[in-house]
């Protein structure tokens, strides 16, 4: 299962502020009902490719339907098909390397 | 019209050449018509959202044809509502700031 | 204080893991005393300015010493001057306007 | 010698056009005598990673001296080290698989 993390960048809002722009993406995430992780650099979550373009269309659209006129969404996508990933085996694994939790 | 830019990373490949998927996936953008500027860092090109949601699931299963068995694929959108805007545009705005071309 | 994403994606290793290269860069941060935090897409961490910039010149060299003839690294700095921010208080913002706790 | 590809993102700054932050960041890397290229969703240059060093930490700090209250900076480094590179090498690799000039 491909895992990605996106982010998105209001611009010309005119506040510093972008959590409330962040609360109504992940709504999104919930709405789809797709397994997600909210991090303090971005939102990561995990689904098949075709969950992984809906979501981003979707949350792409989250900040112009508040206002905004100007909007730089990144989507990065980690897919590894030789064997099972996850967002939570991809952590453990480094954590196993490392003898502890993190 | 959105400009958007993609960046792929093989993983695992044996070898640390790039350029045969880079190659790979710019005959995409070609095939859909889609106008696009290679820089050495990635492929920008624009169009609708359709087209870019069309293009990036489309490269991002380029390596994995050639026998990748993981993928890293990057896109940044940078979406502009409140004025036309374009590649050209864009850097021309700078050049016009900076009195000279770049 | 600043908060900083930092990923590193070896080219050309030869195997689709990446998880000794995450384990030995965030042993980096660990010697440096920073807070960080493990993502399943990378690791975010908070520091001065002088500090993200010692440590990402440390961890771009790890993957080379461990044998890697080319490495991408990915820096982001979210630095905001208006308030203090910090890793926990960006997730707790946007879990504040949600209701819960992600 | 590596290439750093650097984009920067001020947030709250109540307009939609970010091309006076680009041109002074541009300035930094003709101060510098680096070789650059402008594209339309970021600065490519080339360096030695003590001058990227160096030219990241000036570039963030622009948007601030300009007023900003709140910066994302991105950075990406592609360093190759088992055979010169740059960034015109780059596109050429892929040009002359494509046969055609980009």
């Amino acid at each position: 299962m491909p895992i990605a993390e996106i982010t998105i960048y209001p611009i010309g809002t005119g506040s510093t502020s972008v959590g409330d722009f962040v609360a109504n993406c992940v709504k999104v995430l919930d709405e789809m009902g797709l397994n997600y992780q909210l991090t303090p650099m971005g939102t990561v979550f995990e689904g098949s490719l075709e969950e992984i373009w809906e979501a981003v269309a979707r949350i792409h659209e989250i900040p112009f339907k508040m206002g905004c006129k100007r909007v730089v969404t990144t989507l990065k996508i980690d897919d590894r098909r030789d064997k099972p990933s996850s967002m939570r085996s991809k952590v453990e694994g480094v954590e196993r390397r490392l003898g502890k939790k993190l």
